[in-house]
């Protein structure tokens, strides 16, 4: 499996689509996750190409690692949650649905399931935009 | 939340509680997840004690992401997977059930639902046995 450019994070990397950024570097871009699987879910990205983790440079991945700890301390702080699961998918069998590496940060909430946030749709673009600002304020 | 070095990880890493071992050196330990969501579900255990990742020390993060590659590589060339989830849980909420940080590596197949394999149950022994035996191989 090899690298295809055109998929939407690469382009949302090259300016070429908008996100709602927490958080941007050199080496990497935090923004959040359009269909989130819980409030507060984010999504770290290397700008590094690769497909994901299996062809990724170990390089890139040891300079991204404590990006995706301080991403998810930040977000839970943000939102309160009781809890972060950080995720990352590897092929469409594994539900990996943009082929361009990223790291999920789900904040987790005692007592609500994971996936009803948005009725498993997409989130409200003024709750994105308030979230992104509330955890590019906590990291 | 701190560090309770009386976790079930925190005794294997000190052998006094055996386990399927699949690779560890100086700073991590891999073996099999005795409670797999599929086969070949592998954990990888940084050996620096730290709850999970909240708590972590970047630097210790930072050494052990590439083994969790190298894992996540090894499992699916080993089981034939068709796709690797990696999961990270932080606090109960999020599902963390052991209290020492830690990688899940789990294979995903085409047409198996995660949770499945073991029936939810202790796998067999045996299995896990040659399972570590074969990523041990393909490391």
């Amino acid at each position: 499996m090899t690298y295809d450019p055109t998929n939407i994070f690469g382009k949302i990397l090259r300016g070429e689509l908008p996100a709602h950024k927490v958080y941007e570097d050199d080496t990497a871009l935090v923004m959040m996750d359009i269909f989130p699987q819980s409030r507060g879910h984010a999504l770290v990205i290397p700008k590094a190409a690769s497909r994901n983790l299996l062809d990724a440079d170990p390089a890139a991945l040891a300079a991204v690692i404590p990006l995706v700890q301080r991403v998810a301390k930040a977000a839970k702080t943000a939102t309160g949650a009781d809890g972060v699961r950080v995720a990352q998918f590897n092929e469409a069998a594994a539900g990996q649905t943009v082929f361009h590496l990223h790291f999920h940060i789900i904040p987790v909430y005692d007592g609500i399931a994971l996936g009803t946030h948005a009725g498993g749709g997409r989130a409200d673009d003024a709750e994105l935009i308030a979230l992104a600002k509330d955890i590019a304020a906590a990291l």
